[in-house]
């Protein structure tokens, strides 16, 4: 890419700095939270919103209907013989609770500076995962088309409203619009980067089982005096249930849990180990007293190369005010696991739910509902994608990207590889610290507009080196 | 008693039937929820509703204030020769939680027959706990004025708002007003008997320790994917620590548990067992697959002369609709547990607590908040107290009553010892299916006037044999 061109890009974007700002603060003010069914309206809100700043990009989006939340979807076609990028995002976001922990309203968008962000960071629910990122993408073509000599490639936009729902419908969604999403590779923002001052490209990412578990003892809540003694409580059948789900060395305990984890050979651990990591400012970051896990295993490697079992939630009884002395009837728990190459996710929720009711007393009934899951995926680095983020990262970075294997799931990016045969480049600028799923959800201010400065030198990168391939 | 004085006190209530019901049910219709301050000004209603009632008897009462709740008090005093009685009762209720599981609205009182009880039992929250039985109290002394001979002992009322909460004021309260509470006997009903065919007199309870759990890891939620293998999960923390609290076995694991447990003699358990058990009935009755407990020891005993422990509430993380990948960062437990005689609920308290933390792994941090307790308790059956009920139930229902032992807690009763010097005879007409503190709790038509006609029976022989005696 010519230099003035790089300067064209930092230019636009600092002369539309703030209208840029005050689009995304309109779509994180629309709580499409695709989880809750009340939230049904908000979420086809925020997808024409969209639908309304591509139509300003001189492309004509389609909403294409599912049985859950409807997807958007454009396309710009500039040369067969060019490459064709599909940017894939999702515009629904995590449930807001607990809403008392966040310092300002989740769908109230608010800039504040914090010490990792001297510029300021955008504070709401969707802001990093995936609004903010995803808009990067929609930015960065307004940017090269605004540069003059049109798209550098074929493009085409895929941004689905039930990611955080594990997005249910997409899988049907592309078989029954196959013909339009021929790619030669996907572009996701959607994962984060080490620091501000280290990027980093995705090259891996854990899958994920996550089931229901329902414990069901006496047909009605009942006197704990009356009854406690003699009746086998489901809250604490299932704490003994869920206890058992680890051994004392932090081990997962479901027989054949660990049968399919590839482990890595000296040289892959140690070239991972490259990117930086200090134990006390990991433990600081999230308020720890102790790290904890498999030992054998960096901090660093328990949450990316090897598995993960979690309560995401656990509820039974009174949780009210005060002291209620009941036996509860029910107890309930979600349970997720976090999955590596080569653990299938299907065999994994039946392994932990085989378990689950094997363990069970004969005194209570077990329910399990499996929710959605998804394959673990391990990236290429010897392809045309990757060397061109490399090298736009090292443009508008000055550094090299480190390649690195996140700990999150992106089901999609096997379904991509599954459905349409096409490879995914896990480009994202989050940071650790943005708090995503979590309340006080933020994004840098500088991050947004370093990512589609960088997307902007990627799209014509990627394009060149695909000829150059 | 004379024969035609028992035709009367059938005939009066035959004739106030409908209008004893209204009243209880206009009651029953103030959502008095003493544990939930949104509550605080029905509760205060409830009180005031009692006071019309009771000026309407020709008593004066007064409303003592407390730094909780009020405590309703009357005296009617005939003869400083004739003993003195103290009824106790209160006018609180338990929440009304789970809401969704109630058929009829739980402060909408609905009349309904069911199998065991043919002429139709009144459902509503409170309406056997402890309204209904209370209430009983008020319409005997209404029984006994109306047959013209005055009350046959002296009288006093003492009704709290706080029972559901551990009676939180009602010590304070007592020992400002001592000077008034002077009495030589307790009346209590606010237990159940074996059946409508076989009356029970309650002459032990299990005292309680109550406390609350928190465990607090990472300084807030987390991303379980990004975090998950790296953190202790505080609830799966939380778990392990539940399922440390009881061996194999179903005994209680907490070191120095059982040191003050009394063991009964042979001679006690077979008087104890003369009370009839169905073990398929029992279980029927809630919904249950098999029983639990201590081995060694029935399923009766396992719920009176045995402690227990029992999770009352537990939560954590994500507890709504769908699926979210949360790593929580607290997880909470509600914990109590039944005593027996010789255990000291502080004491126990404390066993717990400092159990608990000791088990808490060091990656996170432990906070206990102790509720409130109560002293387990047995009552003397060689007294004119307990003969003069026991005939009481005899002529009313025809047969000699069983002493049982309760598995709840009266924790005021233990307090009314020591801060009284009096003994409490706990006469309860409530049956096991009442479903107190459950969905749906109802109370027999049968057994609110069959309580009313004992109870003014016993006013009279316990008044004559007291003399005797």
């Amino acid at each position: 890419m010519k230099p003035e061109m790089s300067a064209n890009i930092a230019s636009y974007l600092e002369i539309h700095r703030q209208r840029m700002l005050d689009e995304l603060c309109d779509l994180l003010r629309i709580p499409s939270v695709s989880a809750d069914s009340k939230h049904r309206d908000d979420v086809r809100s925020a997808a024409q919103w969209l639908m309304e700043r591509i139509s300003e990009l001189g492309l004509e989006p389609e909403l294409w209907e599912t049985r859950g939340h409807p997807v958007v979807f454009a396309e710009h076609l500039v040369d067969k013989n060019l490459p064709t990028l599909l940017m894939y995002g999702h515009y629904d976001v995590q449930p807001p609770d607990p809403l008392e922990l966040w310092d300002t309203p989740p769908f109230e968008p608010t800039i504040k500076t914090t010490s990792i962000h001297p510029e300021g960071a955008i504070f709401a629910r969707g802001a990093c995962d995936d609004k903010g990122q995803m808009y990067m993408h929609i930015k960065a073509l307004e940017v090269l088309k605004a540069q003059g000599g049109g798209l550098p490639c074929n493009i085409k936009l895929l941004i689905e409203g039930e990611e955080e729902v594990g997005s249910a419908h997409l899988a049907e969604t592309i078989q029954e619009h196959r013909n339009r999403l021929d790619c030669d590779l996907v572009l996701i923002s959607d994962t984060d980067m080490i620091s501000r001052e280290l990027p980093s490209i995705c090259v891996g990412l854990r899958g994920l089982s996550y089931l229901e578990v329902r414990v069901d003892g006496p047909s009605r809540d009942l006197h704990s005096g009356m009854y406690g003694g003699a009746v086998d409580n489901p809250a604490n059948v299932l704490a003994r249930m869920i206890a058992k789900l680890h051994d004392d060395q932090g081990r997962i305990a479901i027989p054949g849990f660990y049968d399919e984890v590839a482990e890595l050979s000296q040289q892959e651990r140690a070239a991972l180990s490259r990117a930086p990591f200090n134990e006390n400012e990991y433990r600081e970051s999230i308020g720890l007293s102790a790290v904890f896990g498999e030992a054998g295993y960096s901090v660093p490697e328990r949450v990316s190369i090897r598995p993960s079992l979690d309560v995401n939630g656990m509820w039974s009884g009174y949780t009210g005010e005060g002291a209620k002395t009941v036996l509860p009837a029910t107890a309930h728990a979600k349970i997720s696991m976090r999955l590596v190459p080569d653990q299938n996710p299907r065999k994994l929720t039946e392994l932990c739910a085989n378990y689950l009711k094997q363990i069970a007393p004969p005194t209570v009934k077990v329910t399990i509902t499996p929710h959605h899951g998804g394959m673990p995926y391990v990236a290429p680095l010897d392809t045309p994608a990757y060397q061109a983020a490399s090298e736009a990262m090292q443009m508008t970075f000055g550094i090299e990207p480190v390649p690195v294997r996140g700990g999150g799931s992106i089901p999609i990016v096997p379904l991509f590889e599954e459905l349409l045969g096409a490879k995914s480049l896990l480009m994202g600028f989050g940071l650790a610290s943005d708090a995503i799923h979590s309340p006080n959800e933020h994004y840098g201010v500088f991050n947004f507009f370093k990512g589609i400065e960088t997307l902007s030198v990627f799209l014509n990168q990627y394009s060149t080196s695909s000829e150059r391939a």
